[in-house]
């Protein structure tokens, strides 16, 4: 008797987990075959997570052992730092063999990632008509529809009947490996309608393409952000769009499967730059990962030693009543907090759209109100606790403004830097929380110093 | 002669904010009709985004005089916080009219968000058969991939061929409204299979569905977290999936466009609470997002009150040597920021799957090496700073070896409170940044007051 089988995701949500060990045990006991053959029998996706998780020369000595058998597949679903790591291991002609098999924005994704020399030894040892291929895609900006899409689709023209274009589909031989619709067009390439596949199964043989096919495009232009055509995608639930140049030709198409890792990347990279890592390290040698966030580290040490500073000011305040220093911390984390809080969610908005300049003004009034309020809040409570600490009330009240202030302060920040960092056309993640938590943290020392100085003094 | 006429694309990337424009000049000059039409013509998703720019009484009457003609995909379209204003204006018996006309996913992730009473008598008032649908699918936990599937789809015997089932499509009159695969299911219902239309299509009418299915399925269990359908999705890039009881039974597919939503939110919902922020309160009331934010304020409030507590206890110190307080916010801050990089990156790397108990230790010494490596750098810096600005080298010396010991348990802290949080069961981007912080601001002002009371006094 067996038990109950494990459903295949089951077994799967454990697999590159347990995979991995099973490989680096294989590879500590030098049977390289054993742990090569394990990673050729998975899914490319499950490979690559293998890989990446099995460490420093094992990985070395893994990827050495599927030279000759790794599919491309595998390469394109590594992470880029890891990527790097295999390509430069195993060389530029083996990515040459590779890119060629790859789909075009596959292809393409690995190139972009190459130094500029191996690029172009890469692209020196493809056959001339890849080449042109890889080239042109990579003459479009990065980051742009051009460069995610794939040249392979299907255009029929709109007199054909439902009949002729199955047989053409039957017969033709270099079909896109994948579509989900086929695009009505003119005589000049240019789309007049779509056609979903289920649409198109449904009609008979002789119905006319012209009449069931969708008018009704979402077309995106060759040029266009990624993340502006992965809003469209996911405005209009598109399953597929095609891309089109300046002239209105039909270029290539962008699938779903290809946005679905630009909304993860986009939403991830926002989280991460406001964490104050420019991409996740996580693959990263110690030498890579240290480097890397040493520049946003110093950035903030360079906004500490200001906040220190005009600490430093009132020094004279702090020698005459200590307490002073025991509570100005609270102040600016409290007011840290609040702007963190507004800023998190205006720069959530401004990525998806929802916060417009249709609709700024009332928002940051709309902030104002709510940094006041939990200033008021917060303000009474730290009242109560600084002029019961050091049995001073008249300390706890200042305290207590200081900390309505800032709270308001800080709160509104957090949405006008955002705010002013998207109009100036920076990044508003990458940017806001140094600048928001600058202001909070001077506007906190400033504020209850100053008022300790001006009313208790 | 006309310019170059924009793309639809570029068309609509300023709609929303237009119409949104448009809309609220027609509702202010008292043309509700000339409102309603605007909103009427736009595509539901964008009649939704105008819905949440217009603002107060301006927005109830807009939705009143929508009220007999607003497709029931608007109210789908809508965030939560608006559409629950949107539904409690509109009365439970449009919403029964609306729930009907969805999709099931759709109008149980509608019903899903009302109170208890409300959806009580909305389902009262909906035809038996489809109250039957709902409940069975409200039956689902919440964030199941039962509560995202649809029920609708096509099973086909496996000895079919080609020809049968485009037979049977063709004449069938109840077919879902999009499909991309039909499923090979057995006489108990379980799938054996399953069919991509685009190869379907390009097979003759006498091919054999048993000999062109794919036989490797990628089933989703029922009662599987919507997060894990997600990366089932991600990373074997599927258009949809069969969703399994734990018969094996097909019980219904997930699409897609309904993971990229899950996905945007998932990372979102990341983001967000590492921000301190349960989920956007952008389009919420002032008191609602003043309360909302409160409770994180509040925690934030005690653990900022024990951080004062260890500068209190040393008073004295402070007293002696004024600088310390100048100087105490530098470490605090540079390890905060320190260890929120490496939180950052551990609670993506946890959501992602690529941190693991596979490879857990290795990151751990890692981020210890890391955080070892910057504060070696940055302590010389400070050591520097402090040693100049105050004429001190010993006060330097000392607020370098503070900031050295406290970047190095900050980073470590960012990957090990995330990995316990999960191991526990906590939602690590929910709890990890303030225990980090709290970490880091404790061991900040310990380390370095406990080092000047011992080595300079």
């Amino acid at each position: 008797m067996t038990g109950p089988n494990p459903t295949a995701a089951e077994k799967r949500m454990n697999a590159p987990e347990n995979h991995a060990r099973a490989v680096s045990e294989a590879l500590a006991s030098g049977e390289v075959d054993r742990a090569c053959a394990i990673v050729l029998d998975l899914h490319a996706a499950d490979a690559a997570d293998v890989i990446s998780q099995v460490h420093g020369s094992a990985r070395s000595q893994l990827v050495e052992g599927l030279r000759e058998t790794l599919h491309a597949d595998v390469l394109a679903e590594l992470e880029t730092g890891i990527r790097e790591e295999v390509l430069e291991q195993l060389g530029h002609g083996h990515i040459a063999d590779a890119v060629v098999r790859l789909e075009t924005d596959d292809a393409i994704g690995l190139l972009e990632d190459l130094d500029a020399g191996v690029r172009a030894q890469v692209l020196d040892a493809v056959p001339a008509m890849d080449r042109a291929h890889f080239e042109s895609g990579l003459g479009y900006p990065e980051d742009s529809a051009g460069r995610l899409m794939q040249r392979d689709f299907i255009g029929i023209p709109e007199y054909w009947t439902v009949g002729q274009a199955i047989d053409f589909m039957r017969e033709s031989e270099d079909l896109p490996e994948d579509f989900y619709e086929l695009f009505v067009v003119d005589p000049a390439q240019r789309p007049v309608g779509t056609l979903p596949l289920n649409r198109f199964i449904r009609t008979p043989r002789d119905g006319v393409i012209s009449s069931i096919m969708d008018k009704n495009l979402h077309l995106i232009p060759v040029d266009m952000d990624q993340e502006d055509a992965a809003f469209e995608f996911q405005q209009y639930d598109l399953m597929s769009a095609g891309v089109v140049g300046s002239s209105g030709r039909l270029l290539g198409v962008i699938m779903i499967d290809d946005i679905v890792d630009v909304i993860h990347e986009e939403v991830e990279e926002d989280l991460l730059r406001l964490g104050g890592v420019a991409e996740t390290d996580l693959a990263r040698s110690v030498f890579t990962t240290t480097r890397r966030r040493f520049s946003w580290l110093f950035v903030n040490l360079l906004t500490a030693i200001f906040a220190s500073f005009v600490i430093f000011i009132f020094e004279a305040t702090i020698e005459e009543i200590v307490a002073v220093a025991i509570l100005m911390p609270i102040v600016a984390s409290m007011a840290g907090n609040a702007g963190t809080q507004s800023l998190t969610v205006a720069v959530r908005a401004l990525a998806t759209h929802d916060l417009t300049a249709a609709n700024a003004s009332r928002i940051v009034v709309k902030e104002l109100l709510v940094g006041f309020a939990n200033g008021v809040l917060f303000a009474v409570m730290v009242t109560v606790v600084g002029g019961l600490w050091f049995g001073m009330p008249e300390l706890g009240l200042v305290v207590g403004m200081a900390t309505l202030f800032t709270m308001t302060v800080g709160t509104v920040a957090g949405i006008l830097v955002p705010l002013g960092l998207q109009k100036s056309g920076v990044d508003p993640a990458i940017a806001s929380s140094v600048f928001v938590t600058t202001i909070t943290d001077v506007a906190g020392f400033f504020s209850f110093l100053g008022l300790v100085a001006l009313l208790l003094l």
